[in-house]
């Protein structure tokens, strides 16, 4: 393949051939997907990028956008042929702009979470979008895989948070939509197309994004509760005490507090004794800590907790965090693992995890289920630790049963096998397995329609 | 045209040719668009729906969808021809499902929003969405028209606030997309397609929506400002002090306090003298009155309120929201008026109402503007009287090139022709004119791709 003109447009330093400099971009994280490709690519602006893409569509060479890297479903990943390229949004990192009084911020899509979170800090504001990468993913990737997190229970998914987008189609055309409105009618939103798109319908370069005045009073307390049904009672019942304003509601079992004490020593356990399941939840605008109290020793006379702590101030806030965040590292050095990102009907939380538990226990004797995460989404992480003292490569070459058989219970229960990962080459299969045809059918009519020679990321959700 | 196969889908009851009864479905609530029509059809089920469609399809017979016809852009009237077929889903009006753990609902396309509103209060929750036309107006043209109304600023527009819809397609398909998950990156997000797309792209026949917890402890205030910037800090430093529970803030300027005091006698100004212009807030979760009130009091002692009244009950908060309800009433009985349903970023409210006012002055000696509304959510109902003893028909006759005045300068700062009201018939032109051509090309390209046969909703928004 010939690059030159690609490397013309991009000048010194905007790409790389280095095997050495290569490496980390071909190689998901956790190494399971590898890829190569003709040229990286490092544009500094969206004229660059459309330039890319012009280049790119007159010779039919495919390209595949990618951010930070973090993904877990391979969708920033290119194939083994050699011949796509890759785009990297990384230079793209400019805070375009930062409104107080508007409470948007637009950025580049190469900015950091963190960046972005940062410059709503800096001004007093918050950027409410929060997961495990966020020191190092990057906001147009976060908004091509649509990102979850910790928060969306009161803010939404990225989509929610977006105002504009500023994105290079298939034909090298920019769509300029960085309006910065809270209501706009005029004519069919196209921003939504994009994000969630992985990527296969154009190349988001920038983003406008609405910010929230930073919270106050927070509180954060750990509960302990007999059973997730119990927690999802929990979760309405706070929702009601405290005008909504629970920002985080998480789901912590028995095992996982288990598997981090015994793991990571910097994490203590700050409850008399661990129940069953654990929720730990932030609720803001507590002004009245006093009333605040009441109203949780009020669960707890109930029964609908067994007992409870509240952060006295932020270290213990953050301690009490540590356990949560500690989970996946600490169930990675209990061995080999599987890992399936669902979510139900936030009121089939506790139906959804006892099903699976028995199913896969049925499958495999000594599995250890660590079901934890984003209750408050209805999002469950259903984590499986192999048996102790089992065989990890048999273990691991289960993943395909083990994942219908989860698959197959969330679906019943009108949930999703791709709650906030996305599904890059991951779950190709499972799309077109627990996916509406006619829906499947009308994703394909928009992927051909908007990118009829199939340039962008091909090889991704559909 | 023979529609004797359509009266057979829909069977006794479930259509009409009778021109009494027609007539309010072939006219705009104020008679600035009439259509004819072949038949109003009345499904009772998505499988009539579904069919309807398909024996259109195959006849290529274009179909208008309509909800409670309360829509401001004549998008649910059907052109001149007698050709199209009027679909009405007013009989499908079912509250499929109500989820209290969930807080979410499906219900159908034929509901009233206030049907929708008061299955969530039965259940001591609430469905946000919120406008005048909501004892008549439906659930299906709410999201068709991707409906704002007056607590945006705290619940995002009807898009926000959908989970999951079932529509069925310009193929006479039927896209089962009634999720009730709060994340789920499975694929594109086809919803989005259809919200806010006035039945161009398919018919939506049931939504499952999200519902909150019913407020508690919300204070209605109204207070005097100098400016509208003045009232945009204001808004800011109030979403800042209470939490971000500003649920409504709404910019009444002083000619508006007039015409309602002038024309609907049920109303009275409680503060003591009427300020250049004022704002109405409601805040929820007050649970210290007292707090609240010394927060109100910072407020006019740094001047950046000039006088406040709290309501100290329901009825007084009421009687404060009369004011405001009563302004479009109030603007009709002033004689003839120009309205523009425009957005501007919040910061820019004020630029643009004293550049808009200056401009459309220029054009008619002694108009008066009325401008007012969500200016929480920079959308600024910029509606126009005539000139007291002017001539109405003159004035009106103007309605283009004060339209392209009002416009101009809200595209100038990054605006929206259209609001919250949607395209419709009224607003194709502006949609061509003040929207990026590649944005537009796009729309296009979804359109044919989505619906080749152009039998939804032709002649409206693209």
């Amino acid at each position: 393949m010939n690059v030159d003109a690609l490397k013309e447009i991009v000048g010194e330093g905007g790409w790389s051939c280095s095997p050495d400099e290569l490496e980390p971009h071909l190689t998901e994280w956790r190494d399971r997907w590898r890829g190569r490709t003709a040229i990286l690519l490092r544009p500094r602006s969206t004229q660059q990028v459309a330039d890319i893409v012009k280049a790119c569509l007159a010779k039919k060479i495919s390209i595949v956008p990618q951010g930070g890297n973090t993904g877990l479903c391979g969708g920033a990943i290119p194939d083994d042929s050699g011949q796509q390229v890759l785009l990297s949004l990384a230079k793209m990192n400019t805070i375009r702009d930062v409104s107080t009084t508007n409470f948007s911020m637009t950025v580049e899509a190469g900015c950091t979470l963190a960046a972005v979170q940062a410059a709503a800090a800096d001004v007093d504001c918050q950027f409410p979008l929060s997961l495990a990468a966020e020191g190092s993913c990057q906001i147009g990737g976060n908004l091509s895989t649509n990102a979850g997190g910790i928060n969306v229970l009161r803010f939404g998914t990225a989509r929610q948070q977006t105002l504009g987008l500023e994105v290079v189609l298939p034909d090298g055309n920019v769509l300029h939509g960085l309006k910065s409105l809270r209501k706009d009618t005029a004519g069919y939103d196209l921003k939504q197309l994009f994000i969630g798109a992985e990527g296969t319908l154009g190349v988001i370069t920038a983003a406008t994004l609405k910010m929230f005045p930073a919270p106050r009073d927070v509180r954060t307390v750990l509960m302990s509760v007999r059973s997730p049904d119990d927690a999802v009672n929990l979760l309405a019942e706070m929702r009601r005490a405290f005008s909504d304003q629970v920002q985080a509601f998480e789901l912590i079992p028995a095992r996982a507090v288990n598997f981090v004490l015994k793991h990571i020593s910097s994490c203590r356990f700050p409850l008399q004794e661990p129940g069953e399941w654990h929720v730990l939840a932030d609720v803001a605008g507590v002004r009245e800590p006093d009333a605040f109290e009441e109203l949780l020793a009020g669960f707890l006379e109930s029964g609908q907790a067994n007992d409870a702590v509240i952060a006295k101030n932020a270290a213990e806030a953050d301690e009490l965090w540590r356990l949560r965040h500690g989970v996946s590292e600490a169930q990675k050095k209990e061995g080999a693992s599987l890992k399936h990102d669902v979510s139900v009907p936030v009121a089939s939380v506790g139906e959804f995890i006892a099903s699976a538990t028995k199913a896969v226990e049925e499958e495999v004797a000594g599995i250890r289920v660590v079901a934890f995460g984003h209750v408050g989404d209805g999002n469950i992480h259903f984590n499986l630790s192999v048996p102790e003292r089992g065989d990890p490569q048999k273990f691991l070459a289960m993943r395909k049963r083990l994942a219908k058989c989860v698959h197959d219970i969330v679906h019943e229960l009108g949930g999703s096998f791709s709650a906030e990962h996305g599904i890059g080459q991951a779950k190709r299969e499972e799309l077109e397995r627990y996916t509406d045809p006619v829906a499947v059918a009308l994703m394909r009519t928009l992927k051909t329609a908007i990118d009829p020679f199939n340039i962008m990321n091909p090889g991704k959700v559909i």
